[in-house]
């Protein structure tokens, strides 16, 4: 809020915090009510889109799809008007994603048909993200958050692998099956090594030739035994996290150092006594002439 | 058993021991003749629910189905008896699935066809809970419980990201795929994209656009991918009840050294006696002019 | 060995050391010999039983079965001679098994059609267990099998669990659907259940309205998570058994208490000094005059 | 480059520089192009396989495919130009890549249809390996590749016990089942068996008779549930890799403590200097007369 003064709490401001913050009880409430507003109106895309509860309903629906409409271009007014820069916010994920959500029904004001692409309302579950964030599960996630980064480029590295072996796999059952069995190109073939190496397994495309199920075989037991390396890696990192919840907050108060472990007495970078409201026993025996340790 | 003084061991108390609670020889012999009659009684619902058998053997399971709502009638009956409220029991969870699983038999004598739902005796099975949770597993059973309700925020934070990631692609590919592919609405994409990224892949609904199969990839790879999270989660919750069970809290009066083993009476780095409360065995000895040990 | 005297080194002593031992050079080439001839005698069974091969190579597979016949004729008819008592070798679970892999051949010169059973040489490379044990993954083999045998328990709780879901899901998926969707029975709708639990998902049955796809999903969502528990155990019990091997296989001189941490200097349970080679710095203060920690 | 004195900097030395290594500016340049073009040229076989592509942009992937393989060959060339010994890179793993991945283009102006056989360049994906290898991910892939290495005699013996137990009940299934459910030999009823266990699922053959299903799902539950195995084998020994990487070896030369981290100095319990063969700078202070720290 770095762009409005701490003196203008005025209607602007306070709308800011309603709408952008979540500390008041009233931003809390009004994260809440969005929340709701937007599972209702993905729900009502979604009954929409089955065919029986049209025929049934369907006024219903239209009726509520304005109404959601009207609430969300209010809303998104409201934002434009408490921002400094309305049309930068317009331009972010969030923007965009906002008036995404509204153009549909406007537009088919003009042209029939627009409100086909109602759907992309849907797209505004992403924003449970956001709001998700900032209320509940703040420190879980944290964790969460912390083993997937630290894990991200060892997984990316077994999805490269991963993606090495669809392709020369893909590609040698494309060689092997005659196009009967569905496998009519590469691209198909990669499709199919996909859905055997993960394990899906739908079936609409499957080896008719004994050195095709042969070669199935092995991707299967292959995509079986390498799930093992995700798992591990996201294991093991997430034992990391929590172990090091063990490692104390507190600053070496002699060199600054952070990230002691919780049974540290001295400093590991300088040697200083960490616990301050206790004598070092170190200098006790110096003072009595003893040597100290080392 | 607060309900009922000590003094006041009559027919009542002895049954409630009995039928309720599971110390005494009796008690258990009870709880498993208990679980035998539930195992047998649901293994005749399921038998009887086979066709070819039903013709063959259907008098059989009709005498069957009586015998077991008379036993489990006259159970529930010795339950409601030697309980003070007993109202209360019949409102708790396990006392309506008592009261379910006897009801569909007797009501039949009143409406022809009610016998269909004897099915919900099935979920007497739910009983079976309670009685494992008394019996055997206690220990094992508390380390996964702890660990579970540990991670129960982290797994649910991750469902809570699978759904939306469901929703998105659900909705993606009901915009790509033509209603021939069987994505006739947005709930039916939900449940495709559900069927593909928890990598079940029954192949009832399958893309059959190029584009469509390469968001089908994509999402089997999350599918695929993203397992690592809750079994990471767990495993680490795991870990950390495994190795608190077996460590001990206290630090050592001598050198304050952690982290020792709930078995050990002396510390392991400095020889100290670790429990302050009794004297130490050796001290004693080398008082008595005996030598210590080593 | 115990039913022989170890002065009796004559031919059948000889044989029993490269029958049923493998510690000679010669006991683990028949080792070898007979892993080899197991591999063979099984291919024979799998290639004759496709008809293609069985029209074109038939008579060499008749042959070869006979060859193999023989030679494990001869095998069991040395493992017998050697042995003091050998009916109860016969009675035994590997004594079983060799004769019932080479019965179905002899009695095909009795009964026609006997050879269709010879199916159960198969059973054959349960005998590789035994061998695989003896050989090679000996450490490796033990630390998997420790880790096994600590998370049974807790593992058969979680299938005792996913019983009872596959019951309870089960039946509620058989109430809802209607037949022709191929849920025709309870046993029926349960294997379906463990078809979806597991994330296999064949498709053969499949659920076709609305309410049982929403319960299919939550099933498959089920069985997505909770894969994590097996895993989560099996993983925890594996770190533990990796990290015990950093414990020391020396007990206390003291008092014999076994399973000291590697670090220890002091033994948990009775103090004693645990280095041998160098002197107790306490005993050293002690005779200073000074007191022993504690 | 042992087989090149270093003296001899000119052309072919600076070309084996570029070519072969990965350190100049120009050799990692020549890295990203070839990566690059290796992508594309797999990108172009693959959309040539696609019928409806084929028809219609036939003639550039022909003119785009000369291309590649000119540039290919003058690669190759270049490679062997610069080496001492080319015939040696000819038989080895990568050459024979080089050979395969031009030869088909080549030999299609003697044979006609030669050249669908070109497919065999999307072998060249197999260099990425060695790209990824020498540029980014080092650290990371040096820890996966040492958990995989210590893994691998575990997870082989649990591959081992899986195709065990696929042989066993793939067996089993043959013998139960009519052949009409597709079960048509002992390789197809294995083929069934790795489908089931791995929890693919395709579908495409499936257990008819009660029996059958039974025995399907306790070859599911297995799959199920073993998968733990792996999982856990890989989860502890990436956790005790990253442990290690954390952790130093040595002792504390003061008190003994062990398992300091990398970073330290000072041993965290009794503050003593860790590095033996320098001079604690806390001490020389002591020595000039100042504070010491803390």
């Amino acid at each position: 809020m770095s762009s409005l003064p701490p003196d203008r709490l005025d209607l602007r401001t306070r709308l800011f915090q309603i709408v952008f913050e979540s500390d008041t009880r009233l931003a809390k409430g009004f994260d809440i009510l969005l929340i709701t507003l937007i599972l209702l109106s993905v729900a009502v895309v979604m009954l929409d889109s089955v065919a029986s509860l049209r025929q049934h309903y369907g006024s219903w629906f239209y009726a509520l799809e304005w109404g959601f409409t009207l609430l969300f271009s209010v809303e998104l007014a409201v934002r434009l008007y408490c921002l400094d820069r309305p049309l930068r916010y317009l331009k972010s994920f969030y923007g965009m994603i906002d008036v995404l959500s509204i153009l549909p029904t406007w537009l088919s004001l003009l042209i029939p048909g627009a409100q086909s692409l109602l759907v992309v309302r849907i797209l505004r579950v992403l924003r449970l993200f956001r709001v998700l964030r900032l209320v509940e599960f703040l420190g879980e996630g944290n964790i969460l958050l912390q083993s997937l980064r630290r894990s991200a480029r060892k997984i990316l590295l077994f999805l490269a692998t991963v993606l090495m072996l669809v392709t020369i796999f893909g590609s040698l059952i494309y060689l092997i099956e005659p196009p009967e069995a569905g496998f009519t190109s590469i691209p198909k073939a990669l499709y199919w090594a996909i859905v055997t190496l993960t394990t899906v397994g739908y079936g609409d495309i499957t080896p008719i030739t004994p050195f095709g199920q042969f070669i199935s075989a092995l991707v299967m037991v292959m995509g079986y035994a390498i799930l093992a390396v995700p798992t591990g890696v996201f294991s093991a990192e997430m034992m990391r996290s929590i172990r090091e919840e063990r490692y104390s907050d507190e600053a070496c108060p002699g060199c600054g150092q952070e990230g002691h472990e919780r049974d540290a007495r001295y400093c590991r970078r300088c040697g200083t006594w960490l616990d301050e409201e206790t004598q070092d026993p170190r200098r006790q025996r110096d003072a009595n002439g003893e040597t100290g340790p080392g």
